[in-house]
């Protein structure tokens, strides 16, 4: 049950973004301009698989499998794959550029310090632009924010997996500003 | 030295707000509504102190500092009283009801799922609303974030603590949207 009352129907931060409209509108701006500009040159799915990525080592069920679904949309893959890159992404067949991206995220869920330099060299190293790694930082950052704020008020989750998949092309086409809560 | 480059001069989240507008203008936006609108029953003053605890618990010295300041600066108190809190918030002159807010907000620092029903039960036996509960846990979750922001591309941050008891009256004023980078 969650800590506090938020309306029923509304799992995860949906309910929050309800009982709080007013801290709905920067969180949604804030993912929608992480997740979604055209500024950033990290394509929109390997953005959601960063943020899929950070969820599942915070282990917010809800967060994890709702942008897992839309990451899994974007890079037209199956849960295998996403599934394959939480679970040991050096292995996984991706881009060695993105790997060091995840692996400067998992640095950013431990904490700030624990981002080294020889991280950010191996990244550059790979070809990954300031901006890259910028908005790697800030995306895996936000979702440590994310993450606490859909875990720590104890929101109830839909448990099936397979309906987060079936919403990623709904939250994709929608973006997250303006949408109904609802819906 | 900084993991990107960011002006000089602009120490902490200033330079990193500088590289990258596009994502400053929700987090801007998002530190205004969580720590000055007049909708949240807290006061400014204890919201600000709550950042200030989990700066410190993230160990984000310019995070600590910079909202220490302006915490020290609504609350009339001085450092030490500021520091109190930080090292011991059970023993200092605060009520009991913000103690029961800032031992949910460790918690949340740890992890959403360190939240229990028992710190809840008794934050509401001293009298917080669910409100209150909910922007507690929200200003600890986004200052997780900007934590890891901060620390995480490796800012610099000026060493003197009086620097930001000094600048504290003025973020006060001016507040967190539309100010001057550089000032």
């Amino acid at each position: 049950m969650p800590h506090i009352n938020v309306p029923e129907g509304l799992p995860g931060i949906r309910g929050l973004m309800a009982f709080s409209p007013e801290t709905a509108a920067p969180l949604n701006q804030l993912a929608e301009t992480l997740l979604r500009s055209d500024t950033s040159t990290l394509s929109r799915g390997d953005r959601e698989l960063i943020a899929t990525y950070v969820s599942y080592l915070n282990d917010c069920f809800f967060c994890q499998n709702a942008h897992g679904g839309i990451a899994q949309h974007y890079l037209a893959c199956d849960m295998a794959f996403i599934d394959n890159v939480k679970g040991s992404y050096q292995q996984a067949p991706i881009s060695d550029k993105l790997k060091s991206l995840l692996s400067i995220a998992a640095s950013v869920q431990k904490g700030g310090k624990s981002v080294t330099s020889a991280q950010i060299e191996q990244a550059k190293g790979y070809g990954a632009t300031e901006k890259e790694i910028h908005d790697t930082v800030l995306i895996a950052a936000a979702f440590c924010m994310y993450n606490r704020y859909v875990d720590g008020l104890a929101t109830w989750a839909n448990p099936d997996r397979d309906y987060y998949i079936k919403r990623g092309p709904q939250r994709a086409e929608e973006g997250y500003v303006g949408f109904d809560l609802y819906k």
